[in-house]
């Protein structure tokens, strides 16, 4: 799958990016949906493992020029990231097309789409597409404007899934989300509220649509409003707190269970 | 709940640590469960944070001492850690008896306890806190010679949650498993293997022990051959992995479904 033609504005404009980390790596040579203009490795070295001498031979086969850098300054292009030593400059992350996802969440009444309403962590973020990669869902929508992209750290936090799903960055998510509507998506929003229902009281079959909301604010109000039903994981314990990506894993796992 | 009758060698030999981060230091005064020396805040603001503004009421209300502190120096107190300009120095993480726990599990016939064999990522651990605190979790156990402990960075991890758990390290995991077992609690061991029954397909009602293995290892041979059960969690992408506290989570959530 090659979706160069999707790559947006931003990646052309800065030239790429550094995405890095052992499993990472691998995935962007594995689903080559990204072109890759340098590699750094550390020494070659008698016992290394697995995954570095993978990507050696692999970027060996693929006549990528194979180099390597300094610790200070890894950590300073992938920003002190958790680098592992390795890291490849590539095209910005390949986003698909909105119309892709349409198309796809159309051709199957099972489809499963995830909507990321302005989450701000990249730890978030790559939990979140790591675990939608596992439930085999159709696709990941993103607002434009703000929140936090498929950066490399988010990447990172996927360790590589990010480069085997569908995501889509969109204009107006609830737009977006009513065209999926006219689908017959129906759209369940992870939120607190008097109208949240138990999770697992929710009918997750057919297609279906998960909202998770920003850390802290949760689903922004038009957003809520575009969803069918609220859902909340029950709490019985003296915190009463989730990690946006556990939450929404939990869910997830739900949806996959109702579907089989 | 005071437990400083449970505080283990390590914490009385190191003379406490920082815990640090807005949620965990809250939790850490909420919790009362320690016994805090030192509370480092930033200067006073007009528009602080709520937490900041909670933290410095509640520490002027015991009498602590409120001091700042450099950045520098905080980075270093915290060991790089994601501080917010937030610690307190307290005595270690106050881990109860086994006996503490394999007496609530006794009283309960829906306990659940959360085996954690050789977890070494802070991260993981505090996620899985974190969620058994949610699922409201009779207790946690971990071994006492490797993997890590309840730290400062797990505690941040957990957002504090490890504050209100009852966790206990033990010197051998499989001779308390099997104390549990004793009284009917039956444990399933999150892994892969041919023996591995869907999650969904486990009967968790009654007493039930969870056991999450290590990343990468997996669970180790003794504790796995204890377990009455081995999970695994369907994973339909292309990539078949999940991040451990993920994993744990979902499996956790299942139980509390099924009891429910």
């Amino acid at each position: 799958m090659r979706n160069d033609k999707h790559m947006g504005p931003r990646e052309l404009c800065t030239g790429g990016e550094w995405v890095y980390g052992r499993n990472p790596v691998v995935e962007v040579l594995q689903a080559e949906r990204r072109t890759i203009s340098e590699v750094i490795l550390p020494e070659p070295a008698k016992n290394e493992a697995d995954e570095i001498a993978w990507i050696r031979m692999t970027a060996r086969e693929r006549g990528l020029v194979v180099r390597t850098e300094d610790r200070k300054r890894l950590d300073m292009l992938t920003r002190g990231g958790h680098h592992q030593g390795v890291a490849v400059k590539t095209t910005g992350y390949p986003y698909v097309d909105f119309a892709d996802i349409l198309e796809d969440v159309r051709a199957d009444e099972n489809a499963t789409v995830v909507v990321l309403d302005h989450l701000e962590d990249p730890q978030n973020v790559g939990s979140v597409l790591r675990t939608a990669c596992a439930i085999g869902a159709t696709g990941v929508i993103l607002p434009e404007d703000r929140g936090c992209g498929v950066t490399p750290a988010a990447v990172r936090a996927s360790a590589g899934a990010s480069e085997y799903l569908k995501v889509a960055r969109v204009v107006n998510l609830v737009r977006a989300m009513k065209q999926l509507k006219e689908e017959n998506m129906w759209f369940t929003g992870l939120d607190w509220g008097e109208d949240a229902k138990n999770y697992t009281d929710i009918d997750f079959r057919g297609r279906a649509g998960l909202v998770v909301g920003a850390e802290g604010n949760g689903i922004s109000r038009l957003v809520r409003d575009t969803c069918d039903f609220i859902a909340v994981l029950p709490m019985i314990g003296q915190i009463e707190s989730l990690n946006a990506g556990v939450a929404a894993a939990v869910c997830m796992y739900e949806m996959l269970r109702q579907r089989s």
